[in-house]
């Protein structure tokens, strides 16, 4: 097959700009990994003119990514526009009704809608493929759609935003609160526009689904997932669980469980020792569990134009090689909607309170802990020169309702400060 | 497509009987993967009656590995008999001429007849993958064929024999030497039955020459891998080299040179806090960059029937999914030979010797590495009862040349006791 695949990118923002120069600095490359030449015929975005360090003038050029997306030209049409609905999804549409084959980047199109937009090109006969969608450069829906497709998958993990990994890691190396991070990271320019996309774990969020649906053959349930941001974490709590040996990530979890699928996306404690805990910055990990396989842990840049070009080049590369897989790894059409665990699997937590320095204060806190079935694995009490004194609780496993329970009572006990601070501790 | 997929598996060992059980485990969901049932038909192995903890019996049975390869009811040859030459390679190229694909797990075939046999089965339009060869459960040949297909790959580096890396980290941990954790290894099952194509590092010099070879392009060419093994690793180094705050490990490195295609499969320092360094155990983790992706690390068992069969089943999958791609990532017949880089790139080493309690001993080691060309960056002498000192030098960047140079002019000087052990520190 010595025909081009020709390309026709639309969104020329940092992504488009990278996927443009691979494209341009690696034709020969290209060439002979994939069989035939890969080619631009046409590119949209939302300014013509307009100097993005790369050459586009010899480009076909259309305002409308529609009219882009049918172009006659264009095998594939590269969707690196962002946003769930509007031209994003119209002209994603319009490329499946037209016949052509699309990659995409967008995690918050295809999590919201991925199982329609499957189930029309599948019926067209064309993929959608989304590598790019999920942890940038690291190549895991491959992995997962591929690398692991001989294994009942029994858990996803990962680390999947950058920005909230930076956040917390830099305020545990420079000891400094998450306002004052968070107000760093958005002058470093690495929140997103609207920044609780980021921190209130959405975009992350978005990511977890897509893998879980690929994971456990599930239509993508991105209303499924648990989603709680970092906006919470304290300096203290991030200092104190080093103490107890812990980090503190914004992880998501994907499990099949007796109860239906489980999908979460909130802040846990993993240990400090563990690959997961070692993740430094803005780096982003996702772990892949199988029965077979044991754990396979992958590791890279999260974002950025090379990484997330590389990851849309990929996909091109697959479609120009003959490589066609379903968009979620088996036919869309049969996918069946996941019941939804309602509630988490049971698991060890930390505890965070401060108890008032009174006779019997402990064993009052103990005593409910005891009463709502929770036992302690490990307890620290700090000493203080406050009237409270911080008390750090290590659970073993107990599940989210009774920790709600305790947490309650320890508020009617008279010797807890408020309510006690609970954070997950994830078996990593 | 709803033919099944039929296999004909020659070898029942530990990954032989791994596959049988996910293809009678997941029937159902290796069909809906593929879009088609996946099916054994035939078997061959050494010993046909023995209780392998799955039931054969319904398989059709082969003496002869070739008979298997070339059965009617054979669509794809699984090799896992292992060797180089004989019967595996001579069932693998009649598989091929009698026109069926191979999955193979014999990364010793691939990496010194792999040109030969990948040019033998594009020309009959048949692929051969190998998924399994390189890492075990690893998905690393697919992350680098496929997954980082857009990048110029700049270097692959690798931990890929788990039994050396259970070996350094015992030693380390246990604080015992060398012989005593290789016989504990040995009694463990840790070890192929010749120790050497572990220890001597040759298993995992050919899993690095598979992944040059698609990782730049050219021949695999496995005599082009400079070797070392870990028996000259002491207990002495490698509690030194973490007391300067590194960890020894045989680490696989391939990189395209101005001098040509260098391959090194040595032990070597590497910074202790890196995920190499923290790699403890028989885990294997491969590093892959490229000049778009940056740095992709993969952690996972490289070995074991499950995380094996696993990588099996992937190759397997792909081939029911329709999903062809050339052997070492692009025609066969276009890779060329590259030209062997003859010296290493010049790095940092580490430096142990045996200083005598002499006036002005330090003195001539430091003249002596400054007129090699040497420069120091860090140094430390030790505290001794021996009327000799251990002293450590972390050299900043040099070359093998200087470096031996370097080594027998210190032999020469009379104030240092025999020969200084140098180990190269490789930036991770």
């Amino acid at each position: 097959m010595t025909t081009p695949l020709r390309l026709g990118i639309a969104g020329l923002g940092t992504v488009g700009v990278g996927v443009v120069k691979i494209v341009q600095q690696h034709a020969d490359l290209l060439s002979r990994r994939s069989g035939r030449p890969v080619a631009i015929t046409a590119v949209s975005a939302r300014t013509r003119h307009k100097d993005r360090g790369v050459d586009v003038e010899a480009y076909a050029w259309e305002d409308d990514p529609v009219a882009l997306a049918t172009r006659e030209d264009v095998d594939v049409f590269v969707e690196l526009m962002g946003g769930s609905d509007g031209p994003a999804k119209a002209a994603t549409e319009a490329a499946i009704a037209a016949g052509k084959d699309v990659v995409t980047a967008n995690k918050a199109m295809l999590a919201i809608h991925g199982q329609e937009l499957a189930e029309a090109a599948e019926a067209a006969g064309r993929v959608i493929r989304f590598e790019a969608a999920v942890a940038g450069g690291i190549p895991v829906v491959k992995a997962l759609t591929e690398g692991l497709a001989g294994n009942e998958i029994t858990r996803v993990m990962g680390v999947m935003n950058g920005t909230c990994n930076y956040i917390l890691t830099r305020m545990q190396s420079a000891g400094l609160p998450y306002d004052e991070v968070f107000e760093e990271a958005s002058k470093l320019g690495y929140l997103e526009a609207d920044p609780e996309l980021d921190v209130g774990g959405i975009d992350a969020g978005h990511k977890l689904a897509l893998l879980a649906s690929i994971a456990f053959g599930t239509r993508v349930d991105f209303g499924g997932v648990e989603l709680e941001g970092i906006g919470e974490i304290t300096i203290e709590d991030i200092h104190r669980a080093a103490d107890m040996g812990f980090r503190i990530k914004l992880l998501g979890v994907a499990q099949m469980t007796g109860r239906g699928l489980e999908q979460r996306m909130t802040p846990c404690l993993v240990p400090a020792s563990s690959p997961l805990g070692q993740l430094e910055g803005g780096t982003n990990m996702v772990v892949l569990e199988g029965d077979s396989v044991g754990q396979i842990v992958l590791r890279g840049a999260g974002a950025g134009e090379g990484p997330t070009a590389s990851a849309v080049m990929a996909d091109v590369i697959d479609i120009a090689r003959g490589i066609r897989v379903a968009t979620f790894g088996q036919p869309a059409a049969g996918l069946e909607q996941a019941r939804r665990a309602r509630v988490a699997a049971a698991a060890p937590y930390y505890l965070r309170m401060q108890l008032q320095d009174k006779p019997g204060a402990l064993a009052k806190v103990a005593a409910v802990l005891g009463d709502a079935g929770i036992s302690i694995d490990r307890m620290r009490q700090y000493g203080h020169a406050e009237p409270t004194a911080p008390v750090l609780i290590v659970t073993h496993k107990t599940t989210r309702d009774a920790l709600e329970l305790a947490r309650s009572a320890l508020a009617g006990t008279g010797v807890v400060e408020g309510s006690p601070v609970a954070i997950r501790i994830e078996k990593v």
